[in-house]
């Protein structure tokens, strides 16, 4: 992607993006129509789609030619990353938000060509924006954020949503429990999206999952890269930010020994 | 324990707690000396014990007669709850502290005639205090927390360290597994304080833990009570704040169904 394109595209998303945090935060106290999806678990509000539909017409009127693909979907079917894809999760970690009011994020994705370019990932009521370039770095709010530094595995804390450590379809949780015992501590926020952020910024050291859309994964794959991390399915392959995936994230330093040792798919 | 002396000492706790988190955080970006107590995972630093004493020098010359019970024991040992005892954990979430310089929290209980009284913790790198004084409410800063909602199981969020999923020798992983899949979500926070002050919040709906400390739970007991919520042993029955023992802290409504049909001792 041209230099100066990605810069006005970075540009721009960051300022929608800090708008979208505006709208959620201003009807945030109204109640929320909360419906379910595919499960009592799967939420999805008239927020989610509120906030989706706000930048699909802010990109739609920009940069008509780019595609956009988005949680709720209320954009064209996307079936190939040719070109320049949006993809953006209005409200990543929507059981927080309906739950918590808080730990939630704005995740937005730029691909261009198969490639991830830029990533942005608001955390709402925290007020802090991590975001990305191809290349030149990645930040949280305006402070770059470091190389993460190499670990070994028994030094890491993992993020793993306790589920997969229960007898399930997709998994073997025996084998992931003998990382929960290597690791030097495990964690679960609720948010794939903040997951990956917090991933980049060091707090945590490797992210897990079995199961994730690429809405959730597409904003912090740029900012993992850009601090030397390594975002892979759970086989060790490229994601192709189109379809549903297993996700290994992980401080370069340990995500091979995961993948080797400690992840059995079904 | 007398109105006025329960103001005095909520007052004071109120202030040596904030004054604690600023010796903390000024403290926080010089070298650690971080060494191993029992475990690697078990870590304490310097800062744990200069914060410890720092309770314990201002205890001590306001109120010479007062017992105290810290983590890092720089007190004398207590056996007995009878007068006033003050428990003290100076950093809860050591390992949140050493690795991700934030999400830890400083914690006071204070137990007269062994009832809890008086509760803070706070939460320093968010500089938010919850606090508490029994019979008149608990409170996030100034803001009073509502009373906690009745809610149906299958509609919480369970706090649980992904430990007590896999094969443990306190209690059985399997019925735990169960829980996780009839609960709407789990999440993993990494101090047990902030656990217990995230619950009295509503922010999630139980926490379980089946081995903690006392001044683990000891700033959080009266904080919950006053939000309707309770906390007891895996077997129901009252904690005594003097020994490691097992923990259930949930909104009442699903306390005694997760003690009846998802905990079973070893």
């Amino acid at each position: 992607m041209e230099q100066s394109l990605k810069h006005t595209l970075h540009e721009q998303a960051y300022q929608w993006v800090l708008e979208a945090g505006q709208l959620i935060k201003e009807k945030m106290d109204t109640p929320l129509e909360v419906m379910t999806k595919s499960s009592p678990k799967d939420l999805v509000t008239e927020m989610d789609k509120a906030v989706e539909s706000f930048f699909l017409e802010k990109i739609r009127k920009n940069h008509p030619s780019h595609k956009v693909l988005g949680e709720e979907g209320v954009g064209e079917a996307v079936h190939e990353t040719t070109g320049t894809v949006w993809i953006i999760d209005p409200i990543d970690g929507t059981m927080n938000f309906v739950h918590q009011k808080t730990n939630f994020a704005v995740s937005i994705g730029i691909i261009h060509e198969g490639k991830a370019e830029i990533g942005l990932i608001y955390n709402v009521m925290e007020d802090t924006i991590y975001h990305a370039k191809r290349g030149e770095g990645a930040y949280k709010n305006d402070k770059q954020l470091p190389k993460l530094p190499e670990k070994t595995l028994d030094q890491c804390l993992i993020e793993l949503n306790h589920f997969w450590l229960c007898p399930n379809r997709r998994v073997n949780e025996e084998k992931l429990q003998q990382l929960v015992y290597k690791a030097i501590g495990t964690r679960a926020y609720g948010s794939a999206a903040l997951e990956l952020a917090f991933l980049a910024e060091g707090i945590t050291d490797a992210y897990l999952t079995f199961s994730l859309q690429p809405w959730d994964y597409a904003g912090g794959y740029v900012l993992l890269e850009e601090v030397g991390a390594k975002l892979t399915d759970a086989a060790g392959q490229p994601v192709d930010f189109l379809s549903r995936t297993t996700v290994v994230a992980a401080n370069t330093s340990i995500h091979q020994e995961i993948i080797n040792d400690y992840i059995e798919l079904k």
